[in-house]
């Protein structure tokens, strides 16, 4: 199933002007002209890889296995910065390595990532590599060789645990208190944090501090009134920040990094 | 050819920021490999289900027979309302019972809707649901059964007449004078109201009123100048107005919902 | 290979905002149950055909052969302006006929370019033809026939050397001094122009003259500070005046047309 339908998901800062995912979408079609290519973002927040990292860590289990996943959010494109690839969970990541994979796999000693070699990107990467924009002229051509398994992620180069770490650090726990962070926003202005269900589920009566509020966890948008701000656990098993039927990082006044503190009433 | 290629179209009110519609699609390809989805838009405005509703009775007649159009505009998410599903015009539409269907029905009474049940949920989604994503969790796998022809929409459950109604009122008629309203609005910042062509047609020399202004119909944009305000009849059969090359939402400070009268001049 | 996978890619200045891209593409899987539809952009500036053309000229070399390239930025929609369609790099093109081919093929004196004729279109557009969305009800029919090789460009209607030109001018050299304009921007702010990396080679120590700023070129955005003013090669070939970590078109106040000059130090 997978070779007749190998799906490659695009997660960038690119936005929706200009043609820059469309000819990425060329150059994937035109190696593997059966690819089925999903959009996951491109509105990740320019030059932010802790969003695109933390999205991908979230997402990436509701795809199919053997799903090539692709984050080009590349501030230092250009630079001598490494382009690395892990599989995880059954499926494939492929990122520059800027502190997007530490979201998916944690600790790299735990896990196999590879950089591409010089000579194995010669060798998929055919025609001539431009300074700023290697999502067309790297990632596309790496992500198509290894969605159509032509290549495998353990053939692209060296092994390393020597990856970037994230910019955001993992929440801290520390005498019963939660410091963790927005690592994400969506179109509704919903504040997402870097705090995860798991851990809220220890305290007994989790009070939630940010942009001077205090809120209680709530289960659900649906019950609430319009305007009301509420702190729940989301689709993705994060703590976040909402407010019915507006957006809270208006009205808080807060966005990415954004400090989110959890305490017990 | 629908079984070999099964197109479903999603329409939501997600915007463009986070994998919300991506992961959406990595559900539906899970499950049904060969799908074509088609984004009809996620910029419906946040928790308008009439916008969505509108848009999906005007736009489903462009697409093959059995296409499944979903739409998750969905306020409620969370709360008991029903997930509804109808076959009309040779198409299926599945969407939650918060008035979007009826734009597309008509009179329930004179349809087959059909609410689904605890029993089907249960085996058509087999993860985890969620309290506030159910377009992944309930109408991407519903979605693919359907398109898939895996199950019929009359055996999702229980057949109803009793469907929440839309909250935007279909135009009323009296003494020639019609009154409609702003139901949609497209990035140009047309201001697309749900007055049909067809009852247009019925007045002699139908004069349009609304933010302050009287405009006559006229027949494209073509022949209009820069700034310009129009009544014209749009390319899907309503009344629209709209501004040359300018936004006619922005210069009349009208949006969703506004009232647009129309009386004989 | 390119039978079995017709791609299709749509450029437009419809937004993100209703279903009329997906109702395109609605039309287009009808023809062409096969096709693979790629969005180049839907953000082409409101009525300017000369971003569109720009956008075109430079990214259909990254698809793959027989790929059809339709742009949909048509104010004059609705006036008799023709369609016109061209076979161009193993490519086919069809827009409108006002400006946007012109950036694609240079002199149409050199190309064949076709005009749909009435005939043709009474045949292969089958639907009621709207004033208003010739997108659906022209260009994506006569895109699936092409994508399908149904008909041949050739064989549309007759060829003409008299299109309409671009109304951006080629850039002028003149005394070692080159002036060239803004032809379209991406989701970052950068200013792209359109004064060739080929022009600029010719210039021993050139020096970018836009918004009151003197710039010198820089080979990638990577080893800048943010919120310099960097003016480089893109990765289209072209100089583009870009802010690091920042929006030059915000900084400096310029929009598409505004002029830049390139002068010897």
């Amino acid at each position: 199933m997978t070779t007749e339908t190998p799906i490659i998901t695009l997660t960038t800062d690119f936005g929706p002007k200009g043609p820059f995912v469309g000819v990425m979408k060329g150059v994937i079609l035109g190696h593997l002209p059966t690819a089925r290519i999903v959009d996951l973002t491109h509105e990740i927040h320019a030059h932010w890889p802790a969003e695109g990292g933390f999205w991908l860590s979230r997402a990436h289990k509701y795809f199919p296995e053997n799903t090539v996943h692709v984050a080009v959010v590349d501030p230092g494109v250009g630079t001598s910065r490494d382009i690395i690839a892990t599989r995880y969970n059954q499926q494939i990541f492929v990122a520059p390595d800027n502190g997007i994979l530490p979201h998916i796999i944690g600790d790299p000693a735990q896990s196999k990532v590879y950089q591409l070699s010089d000579a194995k990107r010669g060798e998929l990467c055919s025609g001539e590599i431009s300074a700023t924009f290697h999502g067309r002229d790297m990632f596309a051509p790496l992500a198509a060789a290894l969605a159509e398994g032509a290549i495998d992620v353990a053939d692209i180069g060296p092994a390393t645990t020597d990856i970037v770490p994230s910019l955001v650090e993992e929440p801290e726990v520390e005498h019963g208190r939660m410091r963790g962070a927005v690592v994400a926003l969506d179109s509704f202005g919903n504040l997402i944090s870097n705090i995860d269900a798991t851990d809220l589920e220890r305290m007994s009566s989790p009070l939630i501090q940010c942009g001077g509020q205090q809120l209680k966890l709530q289960d659900t948008y649906g019950r609430s009134q319009p305007g009301e701000l509420l702190a729940l656990i989301n689709s993705f098993g994060v703590l976040e920040i909402a407010r019915a039927q507006g957006s809270a990082a208006d009205y808080l006044g807060l966005g990415l990094g954004a400090p989110i503190t959890v305490i017990e009433k």
